[in-house]
């Protein structure tokens, strides 16, 4: 149970209705997920949340799929299990196979597991990585 | 100050040394970082975390790149400094420019926002994110 | 499914009984939550945790809502259910709208996705904030 | 030293240089942190976090010194070293005393053992707290 | 509904059910668990992940009791429901009693509690503990 | 530089030095550490904390140096530098060895891994893990 009533297209006001109507055409759906509908309770969030997404997933420098196996990577390490669940499916949009996800996870494990003897062991940095960036 | 002392090549037992000796072969370098000579007090935990690292970074559904992009997004959320240091050098040298530097602090940024928001407002996952995997 | 037997007061014994009286009177309610219940499986651990939050959450420098919703905005960053469904019901009885919910949910998230710009760029604490505390 | 190189004033592109300058003129200073000066690596995401972070913390139902406080709290609790001095600082500009900032982290800490509690036992969510949203 | 299909005894391949065999008769039980069933889906993940967990849970320097403990202690820092609920399983089987998962919660709440007071009072290291490990 | 003005035993106030005494006496030691220094800032939360310390770290169902164990794993996982050179310490003192580190490390970093390949595959819980607790 969402902390805050979920708001329906029907009840929306034209405010929020902007914003489902961009998710909507971006995304090629005609469905809005529970996510933005819990946002919408305070919708510049909704807005400002949908607007920085849109952006920042935009193909880039980086392709959309490595875009969505960095999110889900995140998402995986940090335990979000909304987030989990909706980039697992974004993902395999974007074409990640079983082998694809099994590689992403043997990576984001590894690392959650390096990341931990760095620190535990209190292992300082090397000089060679503390060349100044070019 | 690590919490051990660094296990240095000359100091270093013969089963240290061929770990020590296919670090450097299999990475064409001639020197051992910090983390592997702190391992190295625990020589058990240094040869398995050195076979588990070589596996799974190996090219294979994912390119050696990509691989990197996702270790240092996942160590830039943990927020561990040794393996931002080192893995920002390791992607640097597989490719990452500045702008998917950029892209990827993007990204990472984006779904620890995210995460937040859709645990915070306790959204529940979607029927459409529920459906069995093929 | 609890790790532990939930004790409910008519089976508690005198001891963990004054610390459900404690926590009924204090809170101006009848019933005890699960967590307490849960805790009371150790009852050091129950009136200890008990009496420092009674403690922290007791109003001073900073009011009873404020603290709420700090306690709230820590639960939704780390994540726990649990704590973010029984502090948004605290938050609520304090005085939190739909529209502080909103805001806090908004800082929380900013502050979840700038924390991990600044560590996966590496920046260096700026000489200003160095400066001795007075 | 930062993964990538600063970007001054003086050397900054138009476009950085109109994020700096509003970021000047809306917090009355004459200088620029290094947070921005590394995010002025890849200007889109500097434009972006600038734009969001003004938005975010915009006076609104909450207060400005209430949004700092929680931005310190939730950087207390991830150990963001930078954010935490940042934010410090910040927080202390708008009022924070030296028990408020005790009273502060005692919530922050508190949160964070009892959320560790509650998922320890993994306690259930109680029937009360999953109520509807209003 | 797991990201994956569970891959029983009966569908799996050779190199599948090598491993499924080998976890039976380490552990002395007749059936799978669904986190294996799904890591099964990349045979490689799988055969790296067991022959790890085995090798690391083995009897050493710490007892099976103690290593339990410390993998529940870390599981329920961080969250991760599944984990928490098969080593509360695991560390019972071992031999946990009520009191011991009472002082063991009770460890975890109070490191995290004083990470959060160290890291947000910014307390910088004294120098007894950064005399070189001997 | 720490947050706050690090209290000495010299400017320390009655009720602040009563806490110093008995940390002293308690860990037979004569001096403090920063940590207890800076939260003398907050004399309530000097008092409750180190009242909750000992209480918590005295020897019961399980022993000092397990206690000790767990709670450099707790902070070796969480990344609190601080936390892992004190307790660090801590468990040296109280015997531990590089080897037994070495094994705690092992398993810090497996249960890290293992925690993210659970939350990232989304396994559901076992029904045999959800049996009644007795």
């Amino acid at each position: 149970m969402a902390s805050v009533k979920l708001i329906e297209y029907a009840q929306a006001s034209t405010q929020v209705r902007a914003v489902y109507d961009d998710i909507m055409a971006t995304r090629k759906t005609d469905s809005i997920n529970n996510f933005w509908k819990a946002l919408a309770s305070h919708p510049p969030t909704l807005r400002r949340t949908w607007e920085s997404v849109k952006d920042v997933m935009t193909p880039g420098a980086l392709d959309p799929l490595t875009k969505e196996l960095v999110y889900l990577a995140v998402s995986a390490s940090n335990g979000c299990h909304y987030c989990i669940a909706s980039h697992t499916a974004s993902a395999r949009k974007h074409g990640m196979s079983d082998e694809m996800l099994g590689e992403l996870m043997a990576v984001v494990g590894m690392a959650n597991e390096t990341n931990r003897l760095a620190n535990g062991y209190q292992v300082e940095i090397d000089e060679v990585f503390r060349t100044p960036a070019s």
